[in-house]
């Protein structure tokens, strides 16, 4: 008896049509030749990690989230708890960043000073599922390591944003903060020292909360009124220009001025590059989640996109927590998966491959004959598809239409090359392909 | 205090190095555009799937070799075993082949029919690590689903050809078997009908132990005397042509003819096409791990290289043990790291970027003008890296070479373009690139 098992994927994850995976193919061909030319290359690290160093690495939240993997064999039947970390020893890595410290520690000695990498890769996070999010969803970094200068975040920026646009992404927002700005305004404020982390992550859900409810939050985990009074007094209104919004802050906070400094740099070199196309903006309510972040983080929002398609920053101790030698690092990591969809959405999926020639054969026909045939049309750089013929042909024609053919040939024993002739156009059928 | 973590990747996990993934981009690339000439498409799964599917698969040894992912939340807590099947319900795949099935079962509805897929991603296996062999490793499959006729081997077997000598593998040959085949052989010899499996087992150490240890290991297993000393009479010396092969096994084997007429097809046409670029041989002897095979069963060898480089065969009832109804399926898959492990003995890991700048500047220049000198050397499709320059320029400038550079420029401030002048060639450090 055959049992019938249930044929969807794991819950939160995802199978890729084929008009989908050509759409995605194109923006990963696209990225990579962009930040090939700002002089970074790939490289990949493995799916799995230590589950040492992922618990470790300062991950923020997504540490909770991490796919553990079970002990095998004599390691697991030592175990004599039902405690998670005494079941697992490996785990899917959560983001592209841990794995790239732990690489660079690793590979060090065979790598060129600065590195320069790009990873695009899948990670995994067992999150709630919700509407456009996965668990399984793809990053595309770009990192710089061995760079203390601010001219590493200039060029993740300058990339990542030319990147974006050449995907078809109008008029991207870049937004820049640093967490020692945020450290300096809170100190500024007069909250307790002790406490600043708390209120940096009541500060990050401002999008969603708003001012009030961000205040609202402060009071009830038991700040001070003063420094929430003063907080929101610190900050220019949004949309003001990024140079005004940096001069203001520097004159209220004179802790934070030796960091402005650094973003000025950033901003005046990245604006004179952006031309129009681009906007940089600083927005010291920006914290972006990531414990490990030590100076300027960024993001790059668009239009009414609700959350962010790309973020970054530095993180200039995460290396030397793996290895003993902090190394300066700063990474940009773009959104796969937002980006696709927003591509979607303006191009639909329109196949690459217009040239795609169904060759039909009866089951009767010789089989070297046909394949000689195909062997033929193909030479001349179509893609061709060999294909039984069947009883209704108009139906069929119709079919191989919708699944993205705009030709077709029907073999005929003994003749030589078989006669390409143009299918009728249809809308396609879902899943199928070219337009 | 730092407390320095193990840097390794995971046991029997590898680090790629930008040289070496430049290589399997490249290999990539190669493949993907022969394949997608005979019309197939690329498709993705997620690389998690449900526990039970992966058990369930006919997958052989490989079952006992899966990653398991434990539990989560409420449903850990809800365990109070130390049992495996209990611990976890979702499972690294360990190939591509149970994934694919699933994902056709599901979509169906949307695929056109037939249905010609592309997959090419990492699988695990916990196996015991060895030389050039890993626990993540990456296969590139191509699979025809729907077509009962012998047109899908031949194409599968032309395109997997075609892919392997694109990229520098010479003379490659094509093994070809069938199940069925190899049942009837048995059936003749007067193996018990219920021990079959057990003999294809044995049979499939052939290379390994050769014909006495075959012979040796199926009287230790209490097979009869009469059935073995048959067994070896039945194959023609290896080396034969295919077809005399063929014609031999007929004669003595008549259960087997439907089954040789097959192949007898399936040779035909693949040696018409070859044109001495590859041979087809007919190996009686060949029985393939994977417990999915109902039919014909084809794998692809290298000169002297040990095992296969690619494998595949027909599973005509796999996707009916999920979905309830079969399908006429049948693939061929790349062992991509076998492949580009040739590949690197044969051309090293020669960078595909020769046209690399290092831009050198001061930490002290105009960062913005910099950026902007930078640019314009890039407008014109140059790869342009920005370096801050070093006290010993001599020594920099070696590096560079040694990092696959292949010219230099020194930003001046005021001066506009930066002239671009050629780095001497020098040997690659290890993992650093271009020669």
């Amino acid at each position: 008896m055959v049992v019938k098992l249930d044929t969807a994927p794991p819950r939160g994850m995802k199978d890729l049509l084929p008009p989908e995976v050509e759409l995605r193919d194109r923006a990963t061909a696209m990225i990579l030749a962009t930040y090939t030319r700002y002089g970074f290359r790939r490289i990949e690290t493995p799916a799995l990690e230590n589950l040492r160093l992922l618990t470790g690495s300062g991950g923020g939240e997504n540490e909770k989230l991490i796919y553990k993997v079970l002990k095998r064999g004599a390691k697991l039947d030592s175990v004599t708890t039902l405690r998670e970390d005494d079941l697992a020893d490996l785990g899917l890595r959560f983001d592209l960043t841990v794995p790239l410290a732990r690489y660079y520690a690793n590979n060090r000695a065979t790598l060129p000073d600065p590195f320069k990498a790009i990873q695009i890769g899948p990670v995994w996070r067992a999150d709630r599922p919700q509407k456009g999010r996965f668990r399984q969803f793809t990053q595309c970094d770009i990192d710089i390591l061995g760079v203390a200068s601010e001219i590493a975040e200039i060029e993740l920026i300058l990339a990542t944003a030319e990147a974006l646009i050449g995907l078809g992404v109008e008029r991207p927002t870049i937004r820049l903060n640093d967490r020692r700005i945020l450290a300096a305004i809170a100190e500024h404020c007069g909250f307790a020292a002790d406490r600043q982390n708390d209120v940096f992550v009541t500060l990050d859900k401002l999008d969603k909360i708003g001012r009030e409810g961000v205040e609202r939050e402060l009071r009830d985990d038991g700040h001070r009124e003063a420094p929430i009074t003063r907080l929101f007094t610190l900050f220019a209104p949004s949309g003001a220009p990024a140079a005004s919004a940096l001069d203001k802050l520097s004159g209220m906070v004179p802790e934070a001025r030796p960091f402005v400094e650094g973003l000025r740099t950033i901003v005046l070199t990245v604006e004179r590059e952006a031309a129009e196309r681009y906007t940089i903006a600083f927005d010291p309510t920006l914290v972006r989640g990531m414990g490990y972040y030590t100076g300027p983080i960024f993001e790059a929002a668009y239009g009414d996109y609700g959350s962010s398609i790309a973020g970054g920053g530095r993180y200039d101790r995460l290396i030397g927590r793996l290895s003993g030698h902090d190394v300066p690092a700063c990474g940009f990591s773009i959104g796969f998966e937002r980006v696709v969809s927003i591509l979607e959405e303006k191009v639909g999926t329109v196949g690459a491959e217009r040239a795609r020639v169904a060759l039909l054969f009866d089951a009767e026909d010789d089989l070297p004959e046909v394949v000689a045939a195909a062997g033929a049309l193909r030479g001349d750089d179509r893609v061709v598809s060999l294909t039984v013929k069947r009883k209704n042909l108009a139906k069929q024609l119709d079919d191989l239409a919708g699944e993205g053919f705009g030709s077709y040939a029907v073999f005929r024993a003994g003749v030589g090359e078989a006669e390409v002739k143009p299918l009728a156009r249809r809308a396609p059928a879902r899943g199928s392909g070219d337009a």
